[in-house]
């Protein structure tokens, strides 16, 4: 089962194979996906230079195979290390983060009409890692906005929308403070814009959305934002739902797709069969999609759905008192009666 | 009403010159409010160097009166004029940007237990207004954090919540990511901390906080944060309880305070009767509790909050049928009734 895999382990996999059976990929197995995995580990190392990174290995098999699966990973805060998941999408160049956002019926939050997906610019913004120290006492961090990449991410938005019937692309900014930076990203959106003249599109600050999100998220459809932003709002999403225990997030770049959960490594249940698997496996299902493993991807994500929503083996998070083993055994239950 | 007479020491909006039907002054009349107005027009002028900016005798009144009330300016996007808020905010330096958020009894949305107040660092971070475009197409902008003003709001937030009874400080960060910057701020929060050892202290993420805000604001109290974290929390808090429309804000100071609404202009009901005057009024409350006039702020506070709470005399945004001069002048009917 994917829980299992969920810390310091990056799942790696060359392209689609033969069925491959393990024991602990059990939903993948009962749904017979034709994948064969290469399961490496991202603990950091020190490399050659002194500085601690992401295995060789890893690297190399990412690049090899171009798509991972991952588990959340632990960040320190601080100076030292640097943070693994960022270092990840830095290193294959995964531009596009991609967080989905519904509703789940069964799982009763107070909102039942949240159906968005927030696409976040994932290579630059607050996230350039440019920061001095100008006098003692006096820092400074570098937004960093190009057109290029800003260009870059509209593109992957609108053509999202398209491809996935999706009507409205809001672009969400704070263009009346950060005149330059954000008003530079919001003009190449709004060019990007011109060439969708049937997705509707739809420009607002960043506070006013997060305002409204909480207030009518049924407004929203697809949104495009710097990064910073992104990281916010879909974690603001994700509380309308129920929490990143049950969201998945894909990060899209040129040659490369890694899919993980967001949530924390939660140490303290370690090992304890008690995590909640949802969020990966909703991130293996949007996988399976970018493999064009259609079929294996819907009965996989209405097996899981379908066993959320009658409730009777949730996770403790989700309030319920099932192990995850038992949770998954529950989804491969329903895979195999519908086979 | 509010809005005319609110000008206690401040200012009316750029270019609508009378915004509102009703009648002057009627609430802090009927309150026996002992304060002299002083009205001024913040529409921006050309400045003897050619730029456009506030009016020297708005500037003048604020520095004379030292406290003003001010309804909400419109900010346009992109290059060109600087925001009038912002300026305002620059020219008096008022550092502390205070956004109490309760849910209101009466007003009925999917929370009924929000009570936080986020306090805001009003004067650099993100809002630091230096950028710049390196090459065509790739553009910086600077957010600035230093030791002096992250110590100054920190202290600012901790008296606060003791003077106020509050059980707990939260400094809200992303120094996983801008680990210099977010990380001087978070370094100088734990230093004034110490000096409450009876007020709890929190350290969280950003984005966490935006998710656990929309799912159990509860566990919330008071929150403090660099600039842009504040204007987006601040915002995401308003709609958990309504809506800007509701609530205050005020601007502090080391020689001035300026108590505003947050929410926009709303051109389309300008000279209307219709809009809701309550962010005003509750920012005139907490006005009036600067000035020490507490029996008068806790007069209109209830009998605003009554109002509400009865549902009787709403205005349009909030689900009611009456003008603004109705709403306003129920909150009269009870100041005078319980005289
Ligand atoms: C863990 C952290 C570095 C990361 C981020 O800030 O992007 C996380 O919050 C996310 O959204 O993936
Ligand atoms: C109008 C705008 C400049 C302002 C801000 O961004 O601070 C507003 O959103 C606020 O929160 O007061």
């Amino acid at each position: 089962m994917i829980g299992r895999f969920m810390q310091n382990t990056l799942i790696t996999w060359p392209s689609i194979r033969r069925p491959y059976s393990c024991g602990d990929k059990k939903i993948f197995t009962a749904a017979e996906v034709p994948i064969e995995w290469d399961v490496v580990d991202v603990t950091p190392v020190r490399r050659p230079d002194g500085k601690f990174g992401i295995p060789q290995a890893a690297i190399d098999s990412v690049n090899t195979n171009k798509i991972g699966l991952k588990g959340p990973l632990m960040t320190p805060v601080g100076k030292g290390h640097q943070s693994l998941n960022l270092a990840l999408r830095k290193e294959f160049n995964l531009y596009a983060n991609v967080r989905p956002c519904r509703s789940l019926a069964g799982y009763k939050t107070l909102y039942d009409n949240v159906d968005v997906v927030t696409i976040r610019e994932n290579t630059e913004g607050e996230y350039s890692g440019i920061e001095h120290e100008v006098v003692d006492g006096v820092v400074q961090s570098i937004k960093l906005i190009t057109a290029k990449a800003s260009t870059r991410i509209a593109k992957y938005a609108f053509k999202y929308a398209q491809n996935n019937n999706r009507k409205k692309v809001t672009v969400v900014h704070k263009a009346n403070i950060m005149r330059m930076s954000d008003g530079l990203f919001l003009r190449c959106v709004r060019d990007v814009a011109q060439d969708y003249p049937k997705i509707q599109f739809d420009e607002r600050y960043l506070d006013t959305v997060c305002l409204s999100m909480a207030n009518s998220p049924e407004k929203f459809d697809v949104l495009v934002m710097p990064n910073l932003y992104g990281d916010i709002l879909s974690d603001l999403c994700a509380g309308l739902v129920g929490g990143l225990g049950l969201t998945p997030s894909a990060n899209m770049g040129q040659n490369g797709a890694l899919f993980e959960s967001v949530h924390g490594t939660a140490p303290d249940i370690a090992g304890k069969d008690l995590a909640n698997p949802t969020a990966l496996l909703l991130s293996a299902v949007m996988m399976l999609r970018h493999l064009n493993l259609l079929s294996h991807a819907n009965i996989i994500e209405r097996a899981a759905l379908d066993t959320i929503k009658e409730g009777q083996h949730l996770t403790g998070d989700l309030g319920g008192q099932a192990k995850c083993s038992e949770f998954t055994d529950a989804i491969c239950v329903k895979i195999l009666a519908g086979r």
